[in-house]
């Protein structure tokens, strides 16, 4: 049986979830005047992430921290899109977007009316200094940040989600992970974890539409982080 | 040569730097209305850590949270003090007291101020759950909280200092340690890192004297953390 006034922690998945990835990035390119389709780069860009992450958790490669791979994406892109005219600190300046992402409207309310009654951290595939320069940067008050680099292993590895309950010192049934993939929660609930689903209909820009129909494998399904605030206060 | 401009991340010691342990505790002690010298019994809880953690770092006793070692200690104290009337409930109560420690007058201000020009962090032999309950209760706004469990290895082991570097992805000489111990800056040192010593004459009550006079193997030596901002702004 459920018992939902149990929780005491909640898990927020960042890219996507509490950040708006894609319209960052976008802007971030036209900012710089790229001659690039900017909406299909940073889809290009995010897309490229989970073949390399799926060979780390197979043990196929070893592993590397987010801002590694999020640069060896970058390289191969630049080549894929013919822009030979970035110097290198421009290169790294623009890999470190991930680092300046703008959370969705509803993020920092939200997330300051969560943390009352809740100890609210990340459990992200990001690397820690990627989260700390973002939670500076858009003013996100964790109580924790947990990153794949914590456990050397990353989401959906079932080292992630009890290695939260673990180091917080609850049982895997008092953490709520939050996230708007539906990938992620199953990973989560076949540790025990309870889960929320939140929408983000927009995650992916304008071009792509997502599928945020409610799954009943969820304990909470929300549009945003104040929606899920006033169903968990219910 | 120094370069203090150089200075990215300041990690904090917390017992006695940050949190006022000794007050915080004999309040806890009177307000339980508990007959012991309150004073006496903050003391000896504090000192026996230091003997169990160095079995941990010698290789003797194997990793315990400090949650769990305070817990060892009280249970000796309730002995040596003659205190048999608490309930189990009672006992978990008292041990959490390290979870609810008060903060110096300076200390909020202080951090924040210094948050606005650096990445600011713990890095204490306290457990995360500790430091996270602390932050929650004191309102202490860490960018990051570094932990002991983080290594499995407690300050002064060299893994503690380094790994601030390496999970922030900077240098060791662009973290400052700061703590209101020598034998804290003393390992960070030998780390490479920048120190600065923070007197906290009063961390162990009226009745001992502390000695805190500067010595110039620090980078700096502050009244508090005030006075510490205002030293790092010149």
């Amino acid at each position: 049986m459920k018992n939902f006034n149990n929780i005491k922690v909640l898990a927020f998945d960042v890219f996507g979830t509490i950040v708006d990835w894609h319209s960052s990035i976008v802007k971030e390119l036209n900012n710089m005047r790229l001659s690039v389709d900017a909406n299909q780069f940073a889809l290009d860009w995010r897309a490229g992430y989970r073949p390399v992450m799926d060979k780390v958790i197979s043990g196929e490669g070893h592993w590397s921290s987010i801002d590694d791979i999020h640069r060896l994406i970058l390289d191969d892109l630049l080549i894929k899109y013919n822009i030979f005219y970035l110097s290198e600190e421009q290169k790294i300046h623009l890999n470190l977007v991930w680092h300046r992402l703008n959370p969705w409207n509803d993020t920092v309310e939200g997330l300051n009316k969560l943390k009352d009654k809740f100890i609210i951290c990340t459990l992200s595939n990001g690397n820690i200094r990627l989260l700390v320069d973002m939670a500076k940067f858009s003013n996100l008050p964790w109580d924790y940040i947990f990153s794949a680099e914590n456990f050397h292993a990353y989401k959906p590895s079932p080292k992630t989600y009890l290695g939260v309950a673990e180091l917080l010192n609850v049982y895997p049934n008092q953490v709520l992970m939050v996230a708007a993939h539906h990938s992620d929660l199953v990973g989560a609930r076949s540790c025990g974890l309870m889960t929320a689903y939140i929408e983000r209909p927009l995650e992916f820009g304008i071009s792509v539409q997502k599928d945020v129909s409610p799954r009943t494998d969820n304990d909470f399904h929300a549009l945003d982080l104040l929606d899920l605030f006033d169903k968990l206060r219910n």
